[in-house]
């Protein structure tokens, strides 16, 4: 292999060729330190200051050398996946020497992995089972559209049905949400190998019954109330049936789960609660949009839910904003004596909270 | 629901909590206009220069306002999907307000799609195949890895046996190359519908026998040719058995095809052509990397490959770098005797050459 056919593949970028500098020392960003602290880097000689964002932390000024690479090094950093963003002058950037990214609709960020032993979702040598996406057009909002479904380990070769949890994401994040970033599949496959999760059919939608609700600006309720009521349209009439259909699911009400983060917390609420024949579980994590018009909303909510309902679990971080919401929501259950489980841990509104909801929740279900 | 939570919502980035300031009037990049000219907005008050490099074109000087806001129109695109990423003050940079990404081991870029009708991979309202993802342990490497399927529609449904295209990504790409950039799975879907192609599983595996190959910096021509040869080992003993045990796979060589793009050109004629007795196709786009010492690469390779070989298919493009290593690796099959189509097409070393060579490929597949 000659020298330039060496260069061009180590360009790696398809229009490579149309670039003209050679690039200067490769930078690496983030390096994770054995101590679990880390280092980013950026090349920006040009810029005046340049700040890290790192999920769970404040702002924290990087320094530039000479040869114009700005650094910051954490301090140690507990075990997790955390989202950064590097402000460069005022503009918020992805790091551009890092391939680990959490893609989002709205708000796209990098991501820095500090291993954990033993955490949830790290990758451990044991059966894993198999994320499959599909693709049809909706009838009820004319759109091409796509869902995920996990199958645990062993689901391929056994001929036996499988209770479903529907998990769906929040506000901005597509249908890879769940697996890509919550890294659904990873934490079902370490729960179901210490036999602490029931193997589970986990399908993840695409959580917009009105997509045109994602728009950056100021949100407006009535397409989030729109949004909310076609989205459980959209569920019950298409996924769950064309789930049901290509899957060995079970179908009684009692092995049927819903639960969600934010907007999908309160999709969750909404499309359980107001369908009790058709899930036993449900469960919402940092739940918002939802609204406090209840009556509205569940209008025939009751103590009678209690009968049908196996679990209600509506967790919060302590740090989320919607903690309060989420208060006033359960204060309402409470009011009309229906029986839920509240969850408070530490946390903001985090893709760190919700793996670790996710982690609680999941050997709860189908007990 | 009260405006806090309207704003946290739409703030979505988990982190927004710790981001002080409200950010400013949203901005559109890319916005494609109907007459196929795009327009690229970034907002960077305090930048000096921005440049835009858009694949296929080159860098374009974007202009400032007084609003700090940087802004390029193109010139009318032809539809095809196109990589770009901004130049900052010499800093190359994703685009921060655009969720169309093309993600990289090394080069992340993000995307602008300028649709076209009747063009291979546009999503059309026609059955969908789906694309499963898996993930195991491999002996050969010793890491965690992962690989993807395309089951064509009715798949699910039937009972049927179908032939197996292995299709391998190139250098700094990982396993969800072909589906999220080169649309493998929509090209397929296209062409089964319209009875171009034979309804075919397509296996995406990961491309890397030694991921230490990926790096930074100079690349290591030694580390390139283990990379190579682990990658065949890892294919042949644990792909190829893995699919063939879960999916309803044709074992015979004349059902078994293998092609891939660059560095995945270059292992399907390695694997291809020295496994003749499990691959009756092989092709290669923009082969490059393999190396020019055909003797040792190919120490059996003669005429009698024609007997075995239904096709190979050995395509670049004609702007393509590595047009005269294609050239020169045709020449000494030439010289062997060893039958093949040479394809040369307009294009550089892009996605956007390769996804059309799928596309002419795969009609020519087990038929």
């Amino acid at each position: 292999m000659n020298r330039a056919v060496l260069l061009l593949l180590a360009a790696g970028a398809a229009y490579a060729q149309t670039a003209a500098p050679t690039p200067p020392k490769p930078i690496v960003s983030p390096e994770v330190h054995s101590d679990n602290t880390a280092t980013f880097r950026l090349r920006a000689p040009n810029a005046q200051a340049v700040n890290l964002s790192l999920e769970g932390a404040k702002a924290a000024p990087m320094q530039k050398d000479e040869a114009g690479i700005w650094t910051y090094t954490s301090p140690v950093l507990a075990p997790d996946i955390y989202g950064y963003s590097f402000n460069i002058d005022g503009v918020g950037m992805m790091d551009p020497n890092n391939s680990l990214m959490k893609a989002n609709l709205l708000n796209n960020s990098s991501a820095v992995h500090i291993p954990g032993e033993g955490l949830p979702w790290e990758i451990r040598d044991i059966p894993h089972g198999e994320v499959h996406h599909h693709f049809y057009k909706s009838g009820v909002v004319g759109d091409e559209r796509d869902y995920y479904v996990y199958t645990p380990p062993g689901y391929e070769k056994s001929a036996k049905r499988y209770p479903v949890l529907y998990l769906l994401h929040g506000y901005s994040d597509d249908a890879s949400g769940w697996s890509a970033v919550g890294r659904a599949n990873i934490i079902l496959d370490n729960l179901i190998a210490d036999g602490k999760a029931k193997p589970m059919i986990v399908v993840m939608p695409l959580g917009y019954g009105a997509p045109e609700v994602v728009s950056r600006g100021r949100m407006d309720q009535g397409k989030f109330r729109v949004n909310q009521t076609k989205f459980a349209d959209v569920l019950l009439t298409e996924t769950i049936p064309q789930v049901e259909n290509e899957y060995r699911a079970e179908k009684r009400r009692d092995m049927r789960a819903i639960a969600g983060l934010s907007m999908g917390g309160s999709e969750s609420l909404f499309t359980g609660l107001n369908n009790l024949d058709k899930f036993a579980y449900v469960g919402s994590f940092s739940a918002g949009g939802l609204g406090e018009d209840y009556d509205v909303l569940f209008p025939k909510l009751d103590q009678s839910a209690n009968k049908e309902l196996k679990l209600l679990w509506i967790a919060c971080g302590t740090e989320d904003r919607l903690i309060d919401t989420n208060r006033k929501f359960r204060d309402m259950l409470s009011a009309k004596y229906v029986r839920f489980t509240p969850i408070e841990t530490p946390g903001m509104h985090t893709w760190m909270v919700w793996r670790r909801n996710l982690a609680t929740l999941a050997p709860l279900l189908f007990q």
